[in-house]
């Protein structure tokens, strides 16, 4: 299949490199020494994200952040200037649930499917192809897509309506930010009242404290180790995400908002690039 | 092993069971006819804690909170008054790690041991003999209790010295509070944004934000189902001594105190009788 991928950072590389494994043919925008490899692999690069998109049935992104992902769509060479009815854009990136379904709204007008797709799993997952996929839209089109997302992710579920998967992922950036500060407090509240916290981990791990979050940055936590990983920096925006979306939806997310303060102090303890496990030493 | 046991609540009740069916003799103190069937069983019932005291080589208790404990301890024909050296005080209640020390202390002026060895799992887990038990003491002095341990519990815990079994159950309620106000605050999210919280639970299970709150709370809150379970006005109590123990150590709790005011919201919508899960209904 004739696959455009816009976005070849951390993430975007490795799950490109995937798709080229698999026998398509990728067409590229923005290639730099570091993705280089994968023209060498056989992949085009192309000149502007309209060119990308003229050239690819299925046009997938995977950027920053939400302005990121409307330049590329709707900005001067964008997306928008090379599709043809029928054309598939899988946006893959973790931006607004709200702005997604006004994009997939601009992108429908012109006879297009859009699919939102955001993933979590971090560079690890991207590079064992392992990654956790969210995914809104219509049924049929994502029956369209799977087999593209298989060759990326294993746990992958449609969740619903366009902007669905985008929900979902910040949903899942609220439990995994609050999950955090929670291992955090207990884990220096244990230290400072004089037990060992790598024994009280242990013990919780066996009881309704469980989660992947206590074993996985609980573990982080206790031997200091702060390599990403998730940068914080990173976290820190998705939490945004959640509160501009809050905000718009008179919704309350009293600890979410918290944690965002605490990562505003972490960024400016200079932790910013940092895991987010290192959100421990905001306390 | 004539075994003293004071505090036949909901959980002191089945504990005291298993401790019987095991072969024990046991002396109780404050037989309610709901305990009434402890003594049919073949155990004793006493007029008071300093006679259970003078009865038993090791005496339990499973009390509501730190006074409680206090009272019975040391309160007039209370434990002290019945002990002689070699006795063992085993406080399965959960309560103030720092109060602990104190009554460790006095009991050891006395050539008394003592544990303490809170326990997690709730009615559920005390009566099927599956209770996580923090201990908190002399090694040799947890080698001595924990064939009575094995009787009530599965996940058995020397975490350290005395009073680090209540610093590690204060630890475990802080993760699980945070965890539940972490899947409230994503599930609500999810449903205001307008996806499914059920389809968006079940992909959250397979990354990251996978806890044994999302997986078991996370499903009551989807459901509505709020009979306890684990009380919201219990939480708030261990909420409140790990709250007074972070004043006392200088440690900042942000999110535990932001739970803690939920609590209060909740407890004054006549939510404290829930199971805490209904924590979601404070958003």
């Amino acid at each position: 299949m004739r696959i455009g991928f816009i976005g070849l950072g951390v993430m975007g590389r490795p799950m490109a490199q995937h798709l080229i494994v698999a026998g398509h043919q990728l067409y590229l925008y923005r290639v730099k020494p570091r993705s280089a490899h994968l023209v060498e692999s056989g992949a085009t690069a192309c000149t502007s994200a309209s060119e990308v998109a003229r050239s690819a049935e299925v046009i997938i992104l995977m950027l920053p952040d939400t302005p990121d992902v409307e330049h590329v769509l709707f900005g001067e060479d964008g997306v928008l200037e090379g599709v043809e009815p029928g054309k598939l854009i899988i946006d893959m990136s973790s931006i607004s649930p709200l702005a997604t379904k006004d994009f997939a709204a601009r992108l429908d007008a012109r006879g297009c499917e859009y699919l939102d797709a955001p993933v979590s799993g971090g560079e690890v997952g991207a590079k064992a192809a392992s990654l956790t996929i969210m995914v809104g839209g219509k049924p049929e089109v994502f029956g369209r897509a799977k087999p593209l997302f298989e060759k990326m992710g294993k746990n992958i579920t449609l969740i619903g309506g366009v902007g669905d998967g985008q929900v979902a992922k910040v949903a899942n950036q609220i439990v995994v930010a609050l999950n955090i500060q929670a291992v955090s407090e207990a884990l220096r509240f244990a230290a400072r009242a004089g037990a060992d916290p790598a024994v009280v981990r242990q013990a919780l791990m066996g009881g309704f404290a469980a989660s992947r979050v206590l074993e996985v940055h609980g573990e982080r936590m206790i031997s200091e180790s702060f390599e990403p990983g998730f940068r914080i920096r990173l976290h820190h925006k998705d939490l945004s995400l959640a509160l501009d979306s809050a905000q718009l939806l008179e919704l309350m997310l009293p600890n979410t908002a918290m944690v965002h303060q605490l990562m505003n102090g972490a960024l400016s303890k200079g932790l910013g690039d940092k895991d987010h496990s290192a959100l421990i030493e905001a306390l």
